[in-house]
C-alpha cells in the first residue's frame, strides 16, 4: 500500500536510483509489515533551482545528494515510523552509500479505505491492519 | 477542490492523457459532488527506472500502462470513495481504454480549511461539505 | 518541517521560480512559526496538457501563470492557515508579481512523528508544536 515519491537532483545514475528504491521498499517490508510486491514508487529529478533545501537545519549538514522521500501509508504506529526511518537510513547509507544527513523522510497518514489497487475496488476497506 | 496528481510512464499521447484527466474529473463530479470547473490536475511522466510498481500484488497483473492517481480531497465518506473508484475504473476502461488492472488510486484526506483557491482566502473554511 | 511542492507551467525563468520559493518560505516563517533554514521545496514544471485547471471556478479567473502550491505540515490551527494564505498571496503578488487569482494553495496535515530530517531519527516526535 505505501506509495512513495522520491525526489532528488538530476544527474544520478539509474543504478543509484534503483538502490534507493530497493532500500525504501525493503525497509517498508521490514518495519511496516508490507507484503511482497506491495511496491509503488515514483521518482522525480529536479534541476538545482527546482530542488531547494535548508542545509544546516537542525544542525544537519545536507548536500546536493539529498533524497527527499515522501511515503503515503495507512495506520502505522509511532514505533513503526521510527523503525522505518532507522531502517531506511541504514540501508541507504550502505547502498547507494548516501550520507545519513542526506536522507529526508516525510510520511502522510491515510486510512485503509483510501486505496484502490485496481479494478475500481477498495481492496483494504474494512480489513484489519 | 480535489487536487489530482496523475503519474504514468513516458510516451503516451496527449490524447491518451487528456482522456484520463477527463475521466477522473467526470468521476469526481459524479461521486464526490464536485462543482463544475472544480478541476485541478497535474501529470508527471516517468522513465522506466523512475516508475516502479509491483506487478502481481493482490493478484492483479499490472502493465506499463499503469496509471497512479493520487487525489487530495476533504471529507468524503467510505461509500463515496468506493463509488469514486468504481466510476474512475468504468470511465478509464472506456476511454482511453485502460485495463482495469492498470488503475491505481490513492486518496489523501484533508479538511475544508486546507484550501485556498486564490486571493489568499480560505474559501471553504466553515462551509458545509 | 513544511515540505512544499510547487507546480507550474513550463517556461518560467529561474528568477521567477526563485521568487515564488522565497515568498512561500518567508510566509511559512511569518505565519507557521517555522525556524530559519527549515526549508524543503520541490518544483515541477508541466507542459500544457499536463497542467489542467478550472479557470473560473468560484468566480476566480485563473491564467496560465497559475501556481499550485501543496504544503505538507504538522499541527497548524485554522487561524494560522488563513494567515499563511494571505501572506503567500501578499508576497507573491509583490514578487514575482503574480495575479492573486493565480495562487492556489493546498495543505496536507500530518503529525510531528511523521518527519525524519536526517540520520534516520524522528527529530520532532514527542516535542511540542
Amino acid at each position: 500500500m505505501p506509495l512513495s515519491r522520491i525526489s532528488l537532483r538530476k544527474g544520478k545514475s539509474p543504478a543509484h536510483i534503483q538502490a534507493i528504491l530497493d532500500g525504501v521498499y525493503e525497509a517498508t517490508r521490514a518495519t511496516f509489515n508490507v507484503p511482497e510486491n506491495d511496491r509503488f514508487q515514483l521518482v522525480t529529478q529536479h534541476d538545482a533551482h527546482e530542488f531547494v533545501y535548508g542545509s544546516g537545519f537542525l544542525g544537519i549538514e545536507r548536500s546536493d545528494d539529498l533524497v527527499i522521500i515522501q511515503i503515503t501509508a495507512a495506520g502505522r504506529t509511532p514505533q513503526q515510523k521510527q523503525a522505518l526511518y532507522r531502517d531506511i537510513a541504514r540501508r541507504l547509507t550502505q547502498n547507494p552509500g548516501l550520507r545519513p544527513e542526506d536522507i529526508f523522510i516525510s510520511l502522510v497518514g491515510v486510512t485503509r479505505e483510501d486505496w484502490s489497487f485496481g479494478h475500481g475496488e477498495a481492496q483494504l476497506a474494512g480489513t484489519a491492519p
